[in-house]
Formats: structure tokens, sequence, C-alpha cells
């Protein structure tokens, strides 16, 4: 039993679609959330800068005294992540569960990944699911738009539709029957995405999986909370907390509390 | 006469745009550019990060012994510049320039202003033109996916296209006859906006008119270079210098020389 937060990071507001799971699967669990608004988005920034940011990012949770850390951003977990030596506290990234949830839900092998630039370019998603089953076949794609379309208010827009098809028809062509979205941003597009590849595709999200692996890890390892109250969370951004309360509820599914708080890199 | 160079900054590449034009301009004049690559956009940033940020790549700047300023990011120049005290040495924004190129073209007195929504919000280009003319009409409209559109690759495209019609159909109703290109990334969709806008209604770029009002305010104050050889450029950028390179020729119309290197807040 382990009554201390779980701490969450993202590069910005999609690390919520996790949290709204994680609140989902562990009500009586608190948590701690931090946002990299002032410096979102990482998607398309160098790998070198990723790794220096995240490593801020969980320096700061690790202020905060978490028992797990999870990466809910797909470009720190796969760009980042690797490079992160032992912290103290176990991290969870998106990557893995959302592999193995792929690979238990594929029926011809065909396994389509789509993310930000640098997670794509960082190949780990194919890595992992290839080291888990050496015939299963990765196709991925980077979306570099969902985000700004998300964040500006176009996800369910012809604009978004558009851009997706763009994106997804290779995949689309390669027959691909399960779909992960490897960034923490795209259930937003889930509609649009869903609509494009057509129903016989299912759609895994990488934060949900993550959400849900952290539950059997705390479980597993004897570090689920013994409270049974409802969970306090908290919510830490580097740019201004307004902002953040207004388009954050889009992404966590209900109002955020107000224990909004702003710090400073 | 005073051969120091002159300063450039931006949130990334946008003020690219304004550099080609000095170079056009002042093709003697040593330039030493700062892209704030690491942590752009600034557009949808609180005012306090804007400010921020700002100060740090003024005081960037001010290690390189130049001779001037030019804030050459429409976000930074209005949501900052007025909260920046005396440097020691002169910045120019490229609110100033644009005002008075709008008043001097257009002819109904009906302006309209784009930029990202820090500087639509700050009201500042109204307030400007306004304060150099009280009878002009400014109409203003934030279009905060335009700079993702052009860093993604989508400047001339159906999308393109689609979300400017979004953005601007509310101007051209209004019957504005010029507009301000109030973010230095906007001159990559001229001819989109161009198209959408109509013959009748000239369009401003914010980043060739502070060009232009830079080589007149330092041949004012005899701070122009006696050197008559091409002048040397430097760049520098928070993010890795490879993308720099890709994005930049495309803002500069023309190649970098190999001169760009990367530094570290």
């Amino acid at each position: 039993m382990d009554n201390r937060p779980i701490g969450v990071f993202d590069s910005g507001l999609g690390g919520l679609t996790a949290v709204k799971q994680l609140i989902s699967v562990m009500p009586d669990e608190d948590i701690v959330y931090f946002g990299d608004t002032g410096r979102v988005p990482y998607g398309n920034r160098s790998r070198e800068t990723i790794i220096r940011y995240t490593r801020d990012d969980i320096n700061f949770l690790l202020e905060h005294n978490i028992k797990l850390i999870i990466a809910a951003c797909g470009t720190a977990s796969s760009v980042a992540l690797p490079y992160i030596n032992d912290v103290g506290v176990k991290i969870i990234g998106v990557l893995e569960p959302a592999c193995q949830a792929a690979l238990k839900r594929t029926r011809n092998g065909k396994i389509g990944v789509i993310g930000t630039a640098g997670t794509i370019k960082s190949d780990k998603y194919a890595q992992i699911i290839n080291s888990l089953d050496p015939a299963a076949r990765v196709f991925s794609a980077a979306c570099p738009m969902f985000v700004p379309i998300v964040e500006n208010g176009y996800a369910n827009t012809e604009v978004a539709r558009t851009v997706a098809m763009d994106y997804l028809s290779g995949l689309k062509n390669e027959g691909v029957d399960t779909l992960i979205l490897g960034c923490t941003h795209y259930p937003l597009l889930e509609g649009v995405i869903s609509d494009i590849m057509g129903d016989g595709v299912e759609l895994i999200s990488s934060g949900s999986e993550a959400a849900r692996y952290a539950k059997k890890l705390l479980d597993r390892e004897g570090l689920l909370t013994d409270r049974r109250t409802e969970g306090h969370r908290e919510f830490y951004v580097s740019d201004d907390v307004e902002s953040f309360v207004q388009l954050g509820g889009l992404f966590l599914g209900r109002e955020i509390e107000l224990n909004v708080h702003r710090m400073k890199f």
C-alpha cells in the first residue's frame, strides 16, 4: 500500500486524456499532473531538446513525492525515455502498453502507428512491437498537423478530415486492422480517424492503455492506495492557468477543479 | 557610421522574411539572427511568458555587440515590447512600420489586421493606427492555424484555403482595402490570402516594412555601415541547426549559408 500520488506529465494538454482514464480506473488515487504548456509542442523539436525538456518535467514531478511517473506524451515516451536513467521511481511511457494492446487485438498482424514527427522518426513503436512479435508488420505515419488542429478547435471539421486523409491513406491502403494513436492528443480526433480508417480498424489510445497498465503495475507491486475516498488531483503548468482551464475540460471530459498552479522553469 | 551588426530575433523562422528584405535593402550590413526554435510558437502563450521569452531573446542579441534590434515577430512586438525598458540600443518592432505603411496605402480608411491570438488580443495594431489617424477603422482577426500550416508544408493547399476563408471572411465583408500581415510567417500564405481578399486589397508584410524602416532609421542617425562588401550573416537557434537550415531557405528565399549555431537557454 502506498498513498503517495501518481505523477503524470505531458508537453501540454494531451496527457489529460490519460488522466481521464486514470480517474476512471483508479478513482481513489491522488494525481499530480504537469503540463509543459510554456514549451509545448515537443513533436517537431530535436531529440536533444526533447530529452532536456523531459528531464525537467520528471525532476519537477519528483519534487512532489510521487510513487510512479506516467510519461503521458508520445513524443517524450519514444524520443526521450530511452535516455533517462533510473530516477528512483518507476516511469511508465505510453509505448509498451499501447503496443501490447495492439498485438492482443490485431487479427491480421498489420498494425498502424501514428504520432508526431519525433515519435515516428524514433521508430520506437515498431521496435517494441517487433521485439514482442517479430512477425507483426508495422506501418507508421507522422501527423504533425494533428496537434495544432486539436488545440485550435478544428477537430471536427473538413480541415481535420482533409489532413487526416493525407496522413492516413497510406496506412489504410496497407490494410492495417489496428491503429495506435501514438500521441495523447489524438483521441480528440477519434471520430475523424475512425471514419477514414473504417469500422474494421480498431483504434488504440496510448494514454488510456498507459492508465490501465499503471493500475496493473501498482496492484502487482502492492502500491495501490488504501484510501476509499475520491483522489485529490493537482495540476501544474508552465504557462498561464487560464488557458489550461479553458481547454483542459475538453481533454479531461469534465471541468477541471480549480487546483491548477503556475510554475516556472 | 557604425559597422556593428543589426540584431534580429523571432520566435522561430518567420523573422527570416524580414531578414530577406533587410538583405535586399542593406546588402552590406552584418546581421545576427536569433530564432527561438526551442520554444516556438509564441502566439498562443500568455503575456507573461511572451514577455519573459522576449527578454531572453533581446539579452542574447545584446551579447553580440549589435547596433539595433529588430523584433521580427508580431507576437513579441505587440505583446512584449511595450513592457521592455531601455536596453541600451534601439529596438524596432514590426507594428509601427506596418501601421504607417497601411495608412499610406489605404484609400477607404478600412484596414484589416491579422496575427496570432496574442497579437490580436493585445489590440496594439489598432491602437497604433488610431493614434496616427483616429478616423481610420481597424478590423482584426486572429489566425492561430496559419503558423502550423506554414511550418508543416500546407501553405498552398486546400487546407490553407479553407482555414483562411474561416479567418478572413469577416474582414472581407467589412470591405477593408489594406490588410496587415501581422505575423512574419504570413507572407508565405500571401497567394492564398490574396486570392480570398481579392485584387483590390493590398497586403502589407510587417517584416518587410520593418526592414525598410530600419534602413531609414540607421540612415537618419548616421549608423549605416561604410563597408561596401556583402554583409556577414550569423544565425543562432535554440533547437537544432538541421531543421532550421531545411526550413529556413523557404522563408529566406535562398540557401542559408552554413553559419548557423545552436545556443541554449
